[in-house]
């Protein structure tokens, strides 16, 4: 597994209007694209800081993971996402190890990356993300 | 407020041992350090990945704040920890700004750094930390 550095955070939020105008009058960031992740049924914001992004994710759909994610827990940090080199290969490890994937393949995710998601089971809570960005 | 990069993501677990062992044989990262903070009630454990670090969080009371973290909403991840160019004059900022704090000063925290809290009622629920290398 060759992991380079946190591609973004997943951040879950009931208003993304509200929390854009937080992140960039409060803490200074600036929001540089809102994109809908249809599939996910969310509405996607991001800041750049460093070479990590903060994704802000606001459900477009109750049933849908954001929208169950803050029934259940409210908002907060919803994942990690981590740049991995080489994302096939690191999914084929992870299988090899037997550790619980979300996606046994990659998949299209906001930004263009091809991302999977490991099982929050088999990371002690965390739900994380490998991302990778395509040639 | 000047933020320059994540400084680090802070993940609340159980057993850091087989946390440990989990970030560095599936993820392929290393811990560099562990370390105790008495007044936190925490041990620490300290993976660089790129310019951010992951902070395993284990209680060492239950009725410290990871302690009553785990206990309300089960491992997992904890805070955002911002670097910030100057700490007290962003602490001023946010005061100006009439945003709720935990820490008003700075305090010490893990690894010799500045470090003040925000509110999460004031962050989305997002526990937010801003931190600073003492020169």
């Amino acid at each position: 597994m060759n992991l380079s550095h946190i591609e973004h955070i997943g951040i879950a939020v009931k208003n993304m209007n509200e929390v854009i105008k937080f992140y960039e009058e409060v803490l200074g960031l600036k929001c540089y694209a809102v994109e809908e992740v249809a599939d996910q049924k969310v509405k996607t914001a991001f800041f750049q800081i460093g070479k990590t992004k903060i994704e802000l994710l606001e459900s477009t759909d109750p049933e849908g993971p954001i929208g169950k994610f803050i029934e259940k827990r409210g908002e907060g940090i919803h994942h990690i996402a981590y740049a991995a080199k080489d994302l096939e290969s690191s999914l084929e490890e992870l299988k090899s190890k037997s550790i619980k994937l979300i996606d046994e393949k990659p998949r299209k995710g906001a930004e263009g990356l091809h991302i999977a998601f490991l099982h929050p089971k088999a990371t002690y809570g965390v739900l994380t993300e490998l991302c990778e960005k395509p040639l």
